[in-house]
């Protein structure tokens, strides 16, 4: 493959809105709302204020709102700030297929880019769309059979900065030529590993890539040069971090097809491979049993990397929780609910759920689907349970229903605004499209609290 | 290895400069010289102008200054300015084990935050020698026997955030578990490949890793978290990056063996590789011919990275000639010199140059060493010429003589300050341990130009 970036570039520029699919334009309103409620659910999160604490001396000029925050800072800095809100509870979105996590820095970045300049709401979700689908597809180029890259590669930290490079290159107006140099500088800029999950720093690596997109698009908007082959040349890109990359999941059926039509809003707060065993152990709750202090055990059989990326056998913080499978099946279990209560400290250490959480048992079984899951509950009196999982909500064949979006939405920021300006909110992200300069509505509609 | 990356961070705290072999104290001093001397000679390059305009408008307040060109930006832009030029034109310093060019993100980001608070001078030379050290070693333990990491990966993109979290680290004083957290965020945030070479994001890379160093330290100051063994763990730094990581190479020996002694101030504007054709190619000026009329064919044995990484055959700008061994074959026996002149697109492109480019020849042999070429001058009257270089100028065997540096120093910043202000800078680069308050130097002494 030799032109692989210019094909790219090429696409992002020729792309029409009105020529994408309902569904597919259903779907970016759909990921911008599931944004928004994510962005405001996690301003107050202590990353968010400790990054806020850490740019303040040296952010530029107002140029773009922090969500839930009362206050604006230059592009970059506001985009790492809502790229981290948006991720600090590992609640946003999955492409499973990749592992990847594409809208948490797509919405901060080019929220701030409208702040920047006019940009009429299709025109919004149309970038969003884009950057997403660059993201996911080249995530794909990485991982897919025949292609292999390291499972501990932080695939949006790898790939989300060449998408919002050309989703914000896109808005900006770029040529071919400095498309194509966004595409590299974006991609020159990836890194990231998987170590960093229950840390701060697993926010940091998504937002980061947001700002390092929209450095790269306007970069190239001044006439700094990439290599014109950055993602496909040898010493590239996918040369690095991928083994025969799979070059048509990244350039094949462009337009036609559409992966971010895989990407799936995440319905609990925790790793995507710990959801379907948040369903299997909520399937067992509905079993005749009353309190955790009857079971016996509790085993769970899962897909490899339901242990492999999120098998932390002793959590203490609400952190470790969000890698920990183990936690979850307790917690689910002893309050049967799967929402932020069950991601708290207190949660993690409540002597109940380390109880119940020593009597959880975990195998892989390499032949389930990374959306399976099997429990299995046994309880001290002989009675056993079972369920299996064989879709989890919120994976690409069983994604949220909009209402579904909204309740989740509603439990996002409840603790930040009040109900009924949840309720206006939601209706501002549903009607986003008709807007006819999404900038100016940000500052009013989710910049303040209320 | 469970414990690398507090090693380190233990290392670098516990550091005393006293304790530092006079060598390695005046290495940092050599190095500060000749970091000086790129950054001053690379201000005015397209490079540094086109990413100027581009970060004037989110830039924060002036925080510290930019060499040679008479303003003030924010640290993290400074940083991002400053490391750029110090790169622009390739001309900086190189540890040829790991082929990584460790100071120009260094300099770029201890100059920043010098002026945020007072740093003396020992102080300062003290953190370049950890900010290098720690690159040069981390580097090594991705690359050296047994480990294995993929020679596209642009090293100092990969390692320099981290040395520099590290130096930033120990600047505003950091206890032991913010440094491991900045260790992991600076870790992070590495990316960075070889492609990118030959355009002007080759220098953003190294410029990048000195913005997110400076981001790591302070982030870490504020206690954003990250992993506690990001360097080490599944999943983490050096698993995604290598195999079989070397971790001897990173933390034996700390504070008796120095790895910064292996680096060496680049004697010639061109990639590591091309140097010891550079010199064979000189070496065979000396014989008896005038023109390069007189030339039927160049022949050049070099080592496999010597044209793997270096091995551009058809230049047409100065950046490609900073990977074209041809290229600097051709131009060396042209003009019988090595410096700027031969860097530029008018050089690349003329007549001469490009027909005698055209008679160049380049073979590998993988038993010669990576400082290490063979050249063959063939006359068109029949005689021939050989020359071997087994350490080029520049190697950590042959590296530059004091006064060596100061003619490169003189040549870099000839078209920028007078010989007299230049004469003054490179006493007062020798004089900087001495001095109490390297920030309030910074302004007056290299900032602006006159």
């Amino acid at each position: 493959v030799t032109d692989a970036t210019r094909r790219i570039a090429s696409y992002v520029i020729g792309s029409r809105w009105s020529n994408l699919p309902e569904r597919v334009r259903h779907e970016g309103t759909r990921a911008f709302l599931n944004w928004v409620g994510c962005a405001l659910g996690g301003c107050r999160h202590p990353a968010v204020n400790a990054a806020l604490a850490t740019v303040t001396e040296f952010a530029g000029p107002p140029q773009a709102t922090i969500l839930g925050r009362g206050q604006r800072l230059d592009l970059l800095s506001a985009t790492l700030i809502n790229g981290l809100s948006a991720s600090a509870h590992a609640y946003d979105d999955t492409h499973l297929k990749s592992i990847a996590h594409p809208s948490a820095p797509t919405g901060a970045a080019l929220l701030a880019v409208a702040e920047r300049q006019p940009i009429s709401g299709a025109e919004f979700l149309h970038a969003f769309v884009l950057a997403n689908e660059i993201q996911c597809r080249l995530s794909n180029a990485l991982t897919q059979t025949p292609a292999k890259a390291h499972v501990g590669f932080y695939m949006t930290g790898l790939t989300g900065g060449v998408g919002i490079a050309a989703a914000v290159g896109r808005l900006i107006g770029l040529d071919e030529d400095r498309m194509v140099w966004a595409l590299g500088i974006g991609a020159a800029q990836g890194g990231g590993f998987r170590a960093t999950h229950a840390s701060m720093s697993s926010g940091y690596i998504p937002a980061h890539a947001g700002r390092n997109g929209i450095m790269a698009a306007l970069l190239a908007a001044n006439s700094f040069t990439c290599s014109e082959h950055a993602l496909e040349a040898r010493n590239g890109f996918a040369d690095v971090l991928s083994t025969s990359t799979n070059w048509d999941a990244l350039t094949g059926g462009l337009g036609e097809h559409y992966e971010v039509m895989s990407v799936a809003a995440k319905p609990y707060p925790a790793g995507c491979f710990i959801h379907p065993s948040i369903e299997a152990c909520m399937e067992l709750t509905r079993a005749e049993w009353s309190v955790p202090e009857q079971i016996e055990s509790v085993e769970l059989v899962v897909h490899p990397l339901g242990l492999g990326l999120t098998g932390r056998i002793e959590p203490t913080t609400g952190y470790d929780a969000q890698v920990s499978v183990y936690h979850w099946a307790a917690a689910v279990l002893t309050h049967r609910a799967a929402g932020f209560q069950e991601t708290t400290d207190e949660c993690v250490r409540d002597a109940r759920v380390v109880a119940l959480r020593h009597r959880v048992k975990a195998t892989v079984d390499p032949t389930l689907a990374a959306d399976e899951a099997k429990g299995r509950l046994v309880l001290k009196d002989g009675r056993v349970f079972t369920s299996h999982i064989e879709h989890c909500l919120g994976s690409a064949a069983r994604p949220m229903s909009d209402h579904e979006l909204e309740m989740k939405f509603m439990g996002q920021v409840g603790g930040v605004i009040s109900e009924q300006r949840a309720r206006q909110l939601i209706e501002q992200c549903w009607s986003i499209e008709k807007s006819t300069d999404v900038g100016k509505v940000a500052p009013s509609v989710w910049g303040t609290l209320q």
